[in-house]
C-alpha cells in the first residue's frame, strides 16, 4: 500500500483556536466543537475551514463466514440492501438527504452481482472465503479492494469533498470486525462479539465458537495487513483504504460505528498518523465498542445505542461537525459585536 | 399555576413500537432514535409523528445576586446580549440558521429595557433582587413571568410547532441555577456549583460562598415554587412555565443545559407527569449538571462539553430528534424493499 501521511498543520491550529477564543462567547464554552475544528483547521492547513460538499462512500460485500450462520440475517440480504441504497429506500438514504450528503454505492464483492449504471462496479472476486478455514483473501484482493478503497477518497478529495464517511454493507462482517478487533487489539474474542444485526443469545454463543476456533485454528498475525487478509471482508479492506487515502489527501473522514471501527484500527496500526485525519462519530450499542474505542484511544462523539451500520452514525456526526465550523466562521468577536468581555483575563 | 398535564398515549406509542419493528433495518438499530419516536408517538398522541416546524424561545433577565460577583461578565452584557440575538449575531443564531429552527426573544427584566420591535417585552421586572439577602421575586413577579412563558409555549402549541425549546440569557442566572439545584435536589451547594460563563476558581469559590451564605441565612422552602421565588430569576420561571405549557398542549420540548436543566427540575418537583414531555439534549460541563440529570432521572442526548446556554444544546438536539423522525417515517418496511427478514423471532 502506497501512501504518505502528512502531518497536522500546526499554525493553522493555533490560528483557530486564537480566532475561537476572541468570537462571541465564553473561552471555551463550546467544548469539543471547538476542538473539532481546531482539528479540521491543522487537517486541512487552513485556519478557516469550511465544509460545503459531504459525502459517504457505501462499500458493500458478501462474507464466506456467513456460511459457519454467524448471522440472523440470510446472505442475499447484502444483495437486497445494495438495492435498496441505489433505490433511497434504506437508512442511510433518508439521513443523507435530510443532511445534505453525497452518497455513491461500491460494490466491492456482493455474491450476486448487481447490474446497475449507478452502482460502483470493483469487485475483488466473488465474496471473500471463510476465515474459519483459512484466510478471508489472497494478498492480491486485499489490495486490490485497499486501492479501491484508498481511489474513491482520492476521487472525493479531488471533487473538493470537505467532510467524507465511510459506510459499510455485508451480512456477516461483524464477525468478520469482531476477529479483526480481537487479533489487532489482543482481546479475547467473546469481549468483542456482539449480535450483529440481531443474533439472540444462543446464536452470538454460536457466532463466539466460531470466531474461537478461527482464531486457535492458525497463528494470529501482527502485521495489520495480514490481520485484514485473514478476517477482513472486501468493504472493510476498502474501508481501510478510504481512511488511509483521505489522510494522505488532507480530507477529514468521519468513522461510522462497529465494522468501520475496525477498518480505522487496522488503518491506525499500520499508519498511525492517520489517526489524526479521523473523526470517531459515534459508540455504538454492539459488545465491545466502546472497549475497543478505548483501546485505540478514540473519543466518539456521540452515543446513541445505534448498531445499524451503513454509515448512519457518521452521517448524523457530520451534522454536529458541521455545526461547529458554522459556529467558528459565523459568530461575530465580541469586537464586532461591541460586547463587554470577561473582566478574567 | 393553572394547567393540567396529559398523559402519553399508550396507544399510539404501542403503534409506533410496531412499526419501528416492521422498518428496513434491525430491529432495534437505531437505538435511542427509536425511543426518541416513540415518545413523540405518546406525547402528540399520533403513531406517526413528524416534525416541520420547530422553535426556541430565549427568556432573557438580569439578577440581583450578580451584585455579589458571581460572575465573570460585566451585568450589561445580558442586555448587549439580547441586542446580539435580535441582530443574529449570537451562538443560538448561528444554529437556528443552519438547522432551520425559528427563534423568539422575550425580555422578562433586562435592567437596561431596549426598545426593539422584534424583541417581545414582558417585563416581571427591573431585574431579580439579590437573593443573597432575600427571596428574589414576589410572589406576583413569579406568577407573572411563569404565566409569560406558559403564554408562548401556548402561543406555539397553536401555531403548530412540533418541537419547541427555550433558551437563556441572563448575567448570573448560573448561581441561580445552582442555588436551585441544591434547594429542590438536596445537594451540597459546592457540588452543583461552577465557572458558569468562565470564573477563575478564585472566582468560583467566591461563588460558592455567596450561595452558601445565601442558603444558610434562611430556611430552604420546599415548595418547588417557592424555591423558583426565592432562588430564580425571571427568565427561568418563564422557562418553567414554558415547559408546562408545552406539556399541558402535548407539544414535546427540548432541554438545553444547565440553566434550563433547573427550570426542567421545578416544573418536574411541580408535576411530575410533565417529564414524559421534556427531551433532555445534553449534558453541558457545568459542574453538578450530570450529577443534576441523574437526580432527576434524565437521560440526555449528547455531551459534548459544552456550556454556552441560549439554548445552543437544545438546537442541536432538536436536528437528531428531527433525524429519528425522518427515519422513523421514511424508511420502508421490509415488504415494501422487498427484502428477506431476519430468520430470528
Amino acid at each position: 500500500m502506497k501512501t504518505t501521511v502528512p502531518e497536522l498543520n500546526l499554525s493553522a491550529m493555533q490560528q483557530c483556536q486564537h480566532r475561537w477564543n476572541q468570537l462571541l462567547k465564553p473561552v471555551g464554552s463550546l467544548g469539543r466543537l471547538e476542538e473539532i475544528v481546531i482539528r479540521l483547521a491543522g487537517v486541512k492547513g487552513d485556519p478557516m475551514p469550511d465544509i460545503h460538499k459531504k459525502r459517504i462512500v457505501i462499500f458493500a460485500a458478501d462474507h464466506g463466514v456467513a456460511a459457519e450462520g454467524v448471522s440472523a440475517y440470510p446472505q442475499e440480504v447484502t444483495m437486497q440492501m445494495v438495492r435498496n441504497f441505489l433505490e433511497g429506500r434504506a437508512a442511510i438514504c433518508v439521513l443523507a438527504k435530510l443532511l445534505d450528503i453525497e452518497l455513491q454505492v461500491v460494490d466491492l464483492g456482493v455474491l450476486t452481482e448487481l447490474h446497475d449504471a449507478r452502482l460502483f462496479s470493483c469487485r475483488s472476486g466473488n465474496g471473500t472465503a471463510s476465515f474459519l478455514h483459512g484466510p478471508a483473501m489472497t494478498l492480491e484482493q486485499r489490495d486490490n479492494a485497499m486501492e479501491t478503497g484508498m481511489r474513491f477518497a482520492r476521487e472525493a478529495a479531488k471533487q473538493n469533498v470537505d467532510l467524507a464517511g465511510a459506510g459499510d454493507m455485508g451480512i456477516g462482517n461483524s464477525a468478520s470486525a469482531s476477529a479483526i478487533y480481537a487479533a489487532l487489539l489482543e482481546f479475547d474474542v467473546a469481549s468483542v462479539t456482539g449480535k450483529g444485526a440481531g443474533l439472540d443469545e444462543k446464536g452470538r454463543r454460536h457466532k463466539v465458537e466460531i470466531l474461537e476456533r478461527a482464531l486457535l485454528n492458525r497463528s494470529i498475525p501482527t502485521d495489520p495487513l495480514e490481520v485484514l487478509r485473514h478476517y477482513g471482508g472486501f468493504e472493510i479492506a476498502a474501508i481501510t483504504g478510504f481512511y488511509l487515502g483521505a489522510a494522505e489527501n488532507r480530507m477529514p473522514v468521519v468513522v461510522d460505528g462497529f465494522i468501520c471501527g475496525a477498518a480505522a484500527a487496522i488503518a491506525m496500526k499500520f499508519l498511525p498518523r492517520c489517526k489524526s485525519f479521523l473523526f470517531f462519530g459515534h459508540a455504538s450499542s454492539e459488545n465491545g465498542h466502546r472497549k475497543a474505542l478505548q483501546a485505540l484511544d478514540a473519543s466518539p462523539l456521540f452515543d446513541l445505542q445505534m448498531r445499524l451500520g451503513e454509515g448512519t452514525g457518521a452521517a448524523l456526526a457530520m451534522k454536529l461537525i458541521e455545526a461547529a465550523v458554522r459556529l467558528y466562521r459565523d459568530l461575530p468577536t465580541f469586537e464586532e459585536a461591541q460586547t463587554n468581555r470577561s473582566h478574567l483575563p
